[in-house]
């Protein structure tokens, strides 16, 4: 990839004294041709996009705008302090109440982001010597929850409750499972309604992070517990973010009034964080309201992934069934997958681009993510650009 | 405290299954008197807010909301992705390229928030083998990063460079040493000068965060660094927050080029998570240039805090002398310190409270902040009533 980052001045080889082993480090990743570099956009651009996980076309939606400007002049620009000193408004309590109340939940607790809500859930959910079973596939911010917390994590392999119901067999004690409901990288559910049973007969907490599912699952965006019918379970806890299908910034966390109320008490990313700035809390509810208008964004949004991934899988690429709005498309190797990338972009399609390590199992990929504004049309159009961009094998 | 939690619906005493042992913390810390409520605020307040961290009276400023909002409206309501997906706009190159020229360091990168920021550097400046020297009183989001790192933390004496010193004194290869440069509780500024000589002696890197700092510290509010005559330097990595000073929210990583660029490439915080909001990216670009035209807002500040602790002091209470904008007074216990808040609420003063767990010395205290904006005689009212209120010996 081109682009600079943001520096002030000139670039410099690599810094000296005790950070010096950077510059190693940094060969490293140029040889491997796995340096990342920023490349900020314009504000109004000619590219298609689809690599932002803005699922359901809100967060540039002129209501939802409008709501955010509005909670900025209105509340002010930031929080000014940390939930339970100054940071807690009247807004954000409308928007817990709205959540729990879409999403079929007693309570739901908001968060800067969603990396801290799940920090928060895993780490305020377990104790040492609790289990915890943790999909391979997880995201980052749940496996460093699993690290930052004092409990001991097995991780089992991919969407198997199988291996998660050996792992709780052999344990005595408390034991929370943690999975993402929508993976982020390949774009598969998880199997809810299985995982579920299984942590029941185990006696052990559910934990499920529904970043990619909130807003696009179920009939009504919903998400993935109002789907599977266990929203609002006492041994469910849910996590999601507000800065994908919502359009805005921040997280939350769903579940019983009792686990929400310990949140407020025991989460250390909630008790030493700023509070969610007025302007995302206020965009977010601008979003969820719309989608409650327009429930019909969320099936249209799944929809378009379907379409995408027929007509890819239809000229032979090798892509898995999306389960709500993220499709992957392999590629041979990293290099080629940048080049795809590239390719794409030259034809005015941006598309995202995973390669180790931000990819566990080393496969790389593109990522394409489907948005329920997107005509049939440019659905069509944009297949056909990736299809004839595609490395030859 | 009083005020209710924003749960929906009736209230559980609580969860039952594998969430069942909350209730029983719940009774302990009832019972301890250590239960923590939300109290969501409205918009406009009779309050005098003494308790938020918006020192230099930015976060209502009507030129800092209309910069949020405007930038809502232009850029959208989210980032949309990761900084190096979609994430990245212009804007955020902007706000990254002032903050590092007004700091005075070569590089600067946006987080979600500074607790992200400093997840970010701690653990993506270490690695198995580092020494994490690390000072006792440090912000939660510093000790976090230690625990998410690979490194071995030792913990030192607060504000003890003889300590940091004897710690690496023993240690062969890579060390860091991590400090808050004001420290949040008591508003006491850790000896950044000394701290930096035992850096340089020992070959160890320094990593400060300058949360209560940035926009107060030196001058022209330039912060702690450039107020030691160390900003820029190579074995320097500061993290700041754009929640207090700057009136917004998101954090900031400050450092060498080559650092800068490594936290892009190895940061999971930064990786993964999504970009800063542009409201929250463009009100602080907004306050950040209203600092630079009306730098004698860092200045009042400070003097405004000097102004509290000659009051208090001068009437017979125990507070420590402010080194920036964080006024502490010592309560007798934990029991008194909430009553002295209720007390001080009741006159219209909003004031911070803390007691353990937050206090890791056990102490509560009341914790007032200092704003620019505050006129002298609100300053003597406001010491008067803290005065009046105080609990008996
Ligand atoms: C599955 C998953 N969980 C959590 C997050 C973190 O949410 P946020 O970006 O709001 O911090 C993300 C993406 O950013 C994600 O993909
Ligand atoms: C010293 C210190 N560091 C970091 C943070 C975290 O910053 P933020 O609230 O922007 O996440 C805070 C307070 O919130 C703080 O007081």
């Amino acid at each position: 990839m081109n682009g600079a980052t943001s520096v002030n001045g000139p670039q410099h080889a690599g810094a000296t004294g005790p950070f010096a082993w950077i510059a190693e480090q940094d060969r490293t990743r140029r040889a491997a041709g796995l340096r990342r570099e920023l490349r900020p956009r314009p504000a109004e651009s000619a590219l298609l996009d689809l690599a932002g996980n803005d699922y359901l076309g809100l967060t540039r939606h002129p209501e939802v705008t409008r709501a955010g400007a509005d909670a900025c002049l209105r509340w002010g620009a930031g929080a000014t302090g940390s939930r339970l000193v100054t940071g807690s408004t009247a807004l954000h309590a409308e928007l817990e109440a709205e959540l729990a109340d879409f999403t079929g939940f007693e309570a739901a607790l908001v968060f800067a982001s969603g990396y801290a809500a799940n920090l928060a859930a895993v780490t305020a959910l377990t104790a040492p010597g609790t289990l915890l079973v943790s999909d391979a596939a997880n995201h980052a911010s749940l496996i460093d929850g699993c690290r930052l917390s004092r409990a001991t994590t097995e991780v089992v392999r991919h969407a198997d409750p199988d291996a998660v119901a050996k792992a709780l067999d052999g344990h005595r004690g408390a034991a929370v499972v943690v999975s993402d409901t929508v993976f982020s990288v390949d774009g598969d559910a998880a199997p809810l309604a299985a995982l579920a049973a299984v942590c029941r007969e185990y006696g052990a907490g559910l934990l499920v992070d529904d970043a990619h599912g909130l807003g696009v699952l179920g009939a009504e965006g919903r998400g993935a517990a109002a789907a599977a019918g266990l929203a609002g379970a006492p041994d469910l806890v849910c996590t999601a973010t507000l800065s994908k299908a919502l359009g805005a910034q921040g997280g939350v966390v769903l579940g019983p009034a009792a686990v929400i109320e310990h949140l407020v008490n025991a989460a250390r990313t909630f008790i030493f964080d700023t509070g969610l700035a007025p302007a995302a809390a206020g965009a977010a509810l601008g979003a969820l309201r719309l989608l409650r208008r327009e429930p019909e964004r969320a099936g249209r949004s799944r929809a378009v992934a379907r379409d995408f991934h027929r007509r890819l899988t239809g000229a032979g690429l090798e892509s898995s069934a999306p389960d709500a709005c993220v499709v992957s498309v392999r590629a041979p190797s990293a290099d080629s997958a940048v080049a795809w990338a590239a390719a794409c972009r030259a034809e005015g399609l941006a598309v995202g681009c995973f390669r180790p390590p931000s990819v566990p199992d080393g496969v790389s990929r593109l990522r394409l993510t489907a948005r329920c504004d997107l005509t049939d049309s440019q659905v069509a159009d944009a297949a056909d650009i990736i299809v004839r961009t595609a490395p030859r094998p």
